[in-house]
């Protein structure tokens, strides 16, 4: 599998809008397993990103989504910074999802 | 609920084994909602975990477990470096566990 840690910094005061439109942009992806949003307990304007995707192709393709680039739209004014942490090949663990 | 995400660099050439015996040590603890292992996919030694729980005493708790305690015992010798990246709230997204 093939997985991503991302760290996004949003704009003051804009976090709790910018998960919402995360959220809801990235409800139906292909072949993604998981996509979760966690706040930074220390810092009130960082969001972590943690996804697992069957394959990187699919990450890819998600990107040309509607949905997705219709999130993407709505989210930039949202997003001071963005630092990609990880990528990974996610291998197993609690909760870890099972193969399609 | 609470999570952690950290960063794990095994002792060369042993990343396979530490994600064995990491896996193995975590299957049944209290609280665990999600503890994925994966492998960086840039750094051949590197393990990135995540984890989400219901609560951050559970967490705490589980460090008192004798399963842990014995995984924690024989991962040390294969561990050259750990970071604890970030600590958060997960709040949603797919894959998301549900509340017990």
């Amino acid at each position: 599998m093939y997985g991503l840690i991302a760290k996004l910094t949003a704009v003051p005061n804009k976090r709790e809008e910018l998960i919402k439109i995360l959220e809801e942009g990235t409800k139906n992806m292909p072949g993604c397993r998981s996509y979760i949003l966690a706040k930074d307990a220390a810092d009130e304007n960082v969001v972590w990103v943690t996804e697992i995707w069957d394959r990187a192709e699919s990450h890819d393709a998600s990107l040309s989504l509607a949905t997705v680039k219709d999130s993407v739209a709505r989210a930039k004014p949202l997003i001071a910074g963005f630092e990609k942490v990880a990528v990974t090949n996610p291998v197993g663990g609690v909760g870890f999802p099972s193969a399609s």
